[in-house]
């Protein structure tokens, strides 16, 4: 059976790191299909790599090879993880990372990489995505398991994300990613609001103060009116028809945004 | 056999979009081989798609399924339709994207999306492509029949396309696409022209007159000389040798241009 | 067994052109795996395009095929060429872009590509990558002898990048890549300076001096600070943690770097 193996990075696609990534992949193991999920992450912005991997992990099949390399720490003593969940196994630095994805399908063990023997003859400094975490998927995609590969730790880095709060009338949250059509998402998920909201919602984003629709789909607003809806991977987004809305408000990750709950 | 799935969306490289369609492709048909045709296209710009799509197609062996999403309708009324053609099929919304690529393959049949079987069981209101298009793609790939979709349907929507056409002593045309050389693209093709055209050949750009060598390649031009030539879809284009011709001209898609007949 | 045929072209990702490509590739030869290096080479810039192929081409397996298309002479008289090394086979115009990857694996011969039974039928003037290149690509991959596609020829063109040399008390180098993360890579090797640095090392770019640390991997600078350090490909280059260091020292590809030897 073809074993599927995931790739997020922040390397870009000028470079020929993704491509050397692959190269060992397919060295080592002929029966794997390879999958990009993003190589734009911005640059060791770990928080964004996790936002984009714990969207997209769940749509790939049981049995998959996630490996994300978002990895400031690089060469340091900050360790490299498998981390085998009930189904998937994810492979990268030990910074964060991969736990929300991770966390989405239940941990079951987090071992550290310390077996030699299946990383390159020659580790380098500075990439080990080509060196370690590339030639480690594949041989898991050979049927290796995750125990073979070092001593399980529980110490592991947790996740990177804030968790959004209710704080007297509000929900306390921020927008933790801008979409490529400029939809401003935000960590307040449909379970969380137990998707009750009515028609008009009333907010703030960055301090001012917004009253807009919520509405089920895109097509729902008028080209050009802001308004809400939960967006494909069940967050609240705030979106502009046809347009940018992070452009239209001047809005970027980080951003504070605080959802009056009654609304 | 190994069926070839291609993709074109307007989703662009970051988000997690194309990834989360591949991972339901391949959740569902483990022997297709995915090509991406390209995922930057403007967004919502049905046009753009509808030209690259139908600048790729010919090129895919018999039997290959398009997929293409450029969807400001998604989640409203438009329908999602398979365009069955004499080589290929076709699964998209129902908007002109899919139907100049369609149209140079003879349509046969247009079916609307309706089975609910062979889409994801939950579907967003926003991601038709990974919840709909995606599927019916892999159950495609698995050898279901184009008709087992859903019902005919003969109103489908038309290419976004003006067709060039003669006035007086001129061919009306405009530009239909800029590559990403620069090369300023038109709609008239050596089939319409019949592939005559003298040494000189002279057209209005955008209101502007221009009298320029006809040429076989780029590199029949001096670096820097604009002339025109047939692209490698067989379109008259406007090209600077090493340079951007669009810049040099300063022209955009939609840009009328007239060409002088008995040039 | 199946074979990898990697691509390297200065086409980018928005035009359909790589998607041709594999479109002719995969309707020729069923059983290849294509791994793409880098569609991002700056336009008709072959030397970047050779530096990048030269730095992925080892990570590949045994017996991969690499297509290579950086080509601003398409259409003119510059021939199209096939290189058989010790570990692969590369398919390109001759014009260098393979050359330095090629040496790497030690060139055994060099074809022209005259037989016409393994183009496609209609060859445009313009884009040989999709008419020529790639169908020889698919072949190869389908066990056809680099020797069956031409005669030999020994008068092809070299490589287009500068060597490193001593001058004085110095090496001269130069600026032969700027990376993603804006490192600034040298052609100065590891191998060429025998790994035998000191731990501050002096050097000259682009006319101005600099003092900086000479280290092992990016975290073991500052965040901010300058230093120097064997990258993943073993060329000297100049980095800045968590930074561009081409952004903060204001250096492009072609800038000369002298090297104080005796530091």
């Amino acid at each position: 059976m073809r074993r599927l193996i995931s790739l997020l990075t922040d390397f870009g696609l000028t470079d020929s790191f993704v491509a050397e990534m692959k190269a060992v992949i397919f060295s080592i193991s002929e029966n794997v299909q390879v999958v990009d999920i993003s190589h734009q992450v911005e640059k060791f912005d770990i928080s964004m790599g996790a936002f984009l991997l714990n969207g997209a992990v769940e749509y790939f099949p049981d049995g998959t090879i996630h490996v994300a390399v978002v990895d400031p720490g690089v060469g340091s003593n900050r360790r490299g993880i498998v981390v085998e969940t009930e189904r998937a196994v994810f492979v990268g630095p030990d910074n964060g990372l991969m736990i929300p994805a991770a966390r989405s399908q239940k941990i079951l063990h987090v071992y550290e990489l310390t077996n030699r023997s299946f990383m390159r003859n020659e580790i380098s400094a500075t990439f080990h995505g080509r060196d370690i975490f590339a030639p480690v998927a594949a041989h898991l995609a050979n049927g290796k398991l995750p125990k073979e590969f070092g001593h399980e730790v529980l110490d592991f880095v947790d996740s990177p994300f804030p968790s959004a709060k209710i704080e007297g009338k509000y929900w306390v949250s921020e927008v933790v990613y801008v979409d490529g059509f400029g939809n401003i998402v935000t960590n307040l998920s449909r379970d969380l609001l137990k998707n009750s909201l009515s028609e008009k919602i009333s907010l703030y984003v960055g301090g001012r103060q917004f009253s807009i629709r919520f509405v089920r789909t895109y097509s729902d607003l008028r080209v050009g009116e802001v308004g809400a809806l939960f967006g494909s991977h069940g967050f609240l987004e705030l979106a502009c028809r046809e347009k940018s809305a992070a452009a239209r408000l001047r809005v970027n990750r980080g951003v504070p945004v605080r959802l009056l709950r009654n609304s």
